[in-house]
């Protein structure tokens, strides 16, 4: 039973079945100029313009990569001018921004890091300290994959552009498009990054979502493919996953997001009744398909390994990147050692089922203490 | 009738009928704890031995990318460095490799370009020219993608090191695996690219495979997967795609290549007799998959769309690729202006057969003839 959604997810049936139509219609080059290739271009176009519509951003452009980690790489290197020398990044951020900060902090630019509340969320107070008149770039994630923290970006950007109207602001919603709400129109960030394998997509494409007025540099260099922002010949079948993940899922958003909040709501009181010492970490204003929780006095990979063998398979820290990303980011929420040592990262998915989570509770119940027993035992 | 191959190719049915057992088993994130997590991981380390092994590259390593256009761009950035000021590059490669230079010489790198002979391969004593000690990288392909031509590795290697044993050599193979015989450890060179959708793989993977005394400084930055040189989660469908394209194609190359042969000759044959006025401007040393004719006094891209109309699919110079990277290099094949303008690519599949060719001959005779009447009668 998967319970790590927030890494990754199973590829909707529906998107595996229609890959041979898609193969016999559209493996044309979409670049070709006989009828075939411009077919496969006009369908490539529709699909662009269909995801864009589905996030309430019908006024921005959509370049497709290779990965939501290309789409965050290609918001902090394409932006970068000469004018840009501050930059503003949340300390939660996934590997794919924190990296490339660093990345571009050892290149000389000025890179400063917004602390975070108990709950993962971007501390507001320290943002405005931060936020001066010469800080030309910002990222700030909307739903945080380690604890599901929800920030609030159209504060954020109220509160950026009235100091710097020109500040460029990216927003990383991996784990928010089709989890909740996305309306780029009211967000009003400039950039925001999609992926399409944690909403049933297949790995390997993801898009940067971005204002007419950003100019981008490229990373990658070629055929001048993507507005001759993102060369390599364009990915018709995952970019197909994405749009039909991107469709189901913000059509199915509410009855979906009811069913995980229930899942979430129904993990929780179970968990609450069985006696079990633990420490959710992830607040009240959070995405309930992520949640941060401790088992207390268990180390947190030898119980994974525990409810592996159970066929139980959950997160910790944030499996889809490096094994330390985990900590910086509970570190930063101000969490003891002891409760991040204990800390495993549940993830719901549309197809998890309430008898699914009876499971994970019964098995997550024997696992704790059958450790914990054996622990008191060898002393 | 498909007869754009070179631009890309329709998946394998076995490739796409596997896809759900393949999301079945291995839809985890390869570097998840858990005991699927590994399994995943498994499953892809032995796909990666496993190409290397087809390509006789056991002493390689490999990084796999989202398209070989990433892997020739990783190529470049990720081996320049400070003592690297002098790069040679062939004029014929693909825009994924000439836009990238271009780029590193806008950057204050010195970029040389190597001429082409009239077939289209590497001027070898153009190259023993612009060869000096001082050159740190060279980057030349092994198929071209526009005429078919070989290029001789091995000798261009062995020049080359003799010069400057430590300069790095690089090999875009995109159009030669699968089709010629592609034996890393003869040919010797430091980095070698390949792409699945040339060879009936998805599109949106390749792989760059590189000798493991080259450190490569990573062009996208985050979790630190494929060994910290190119971060986000690894597209394990396509990767399986590009596996088992390249265990199809290297393991079929004899009788693909033979068939293959068989339609070029047939083609030409049966174009001879029709009359029509043509120049082939594929040598006797090129990939029978690709052929580059000119069909004096048509304008190519008339003529594409006429044959488009007959239902007859084929390129005019690099679909995948910017609209004028054809003329690059042709011109430097040192053809005619009239003979670029009528120039259209014929690339071949495993799939096409003696009676399409048949087809495409009738096809080609009536669109041309019609042609050069139209013209006839406006003048």
């Amino acid at each position: 039973m998967f319970f790590d959604n927030a890494s990754t997810t199973k590829v909707d049936d529906t998107i595996i079945q229609n890959l041979k139509k898609i193969n016999d219609e559209f493996f044309y080059n979409p670049s070709a100029l006989y009828s075939e290739g411009l077919k496969t271009k006009i369908f490539l176009e529709k699909m662009r313009k269909d995801i864009l519509k589905n996030l309430n951003a019908e006024d921005y452009e959509l370049i497709f990569t290779g990965s939501a980690t290309e789409a965050n790489n290609l918001a902090v290197f394409g932006t970068l001018k000469k004018n840009i020398r501050k930059i503003l990044v949340s300390i939660g951020e996934h590997p794919s921004i924190y990296n490339t900060v660093c990345e571009i902090k050892n290149q000389g630019f000025q890179v400063e890091f917004i602390k975070l509340n108990n709950d993962g969320s971007v501390d507001i107070d320290d943002f405005k300290n931060k936020m001066t008149s010469d800080v030309g770039l910002i990222s700030i994630m909307h739903v945080c994959n380690e604890n599901g923290a929800i920030n609030n970006i159209e504060e954020i950007v109220n509160i950026a552009k009235s100091i710097n109207e020109k500040v460029i602001i990216h927003c990383d919603g991996v784990q928010a498009v089709g989890k909740i709400n996305v309306n780029l129109d009211n967000l009003n960030v400039d950039m925001y990054t999609i992926s399409a394998h944690k909403i049933h997509g297949f790995k390997g494409v993801g898009a940067l979502i971005f204002n007419k007025k950003i100019k981008l540099k490229p990373i990658i260099y070629g055929g001048g493919q993507e507005n001759n922002i993102r060369s390599g010949t364009e990915n018709v079948y995952g970019i197909y996953s994405l749009y039909k993940a991107v469709d189901i899922a913000v059509n199915n958003l509410q009855i979906n997001y009811n069913h995980v909040m229930n899942l979430k709501n129904h993990f929780i009181e179970k968990l609450e009744n069985t006696g079990i010492s633990f420490k959710l970490h992830s607040g009240n204003n959070c995405s309930p398909y992520i949640m941060s929780i401790s088992f207390l006095g268990c180390r947190a990979e030898t119980l994974l390994n525990l409810l592996s063998d159970e066929n139980i398979f959950v997160g910790n820290g944030s499996a889809c990147s490096s094994k330390k990303s985990g900590n910086r980011i509970l570190e930063a929420q101000g969490i003891p050692m002891s409760e991040i040592e204990s800390n495993l990262r549940i993830s719901f998915s549309k197809y998890n089922t309430i008898e699914e989570v009876g499971y994970l509770i019964e098995s997550i119940s024997k696992c704790v203490n059958d450790y914990l027993l054996k622990i008191k035992k060898h002393f």
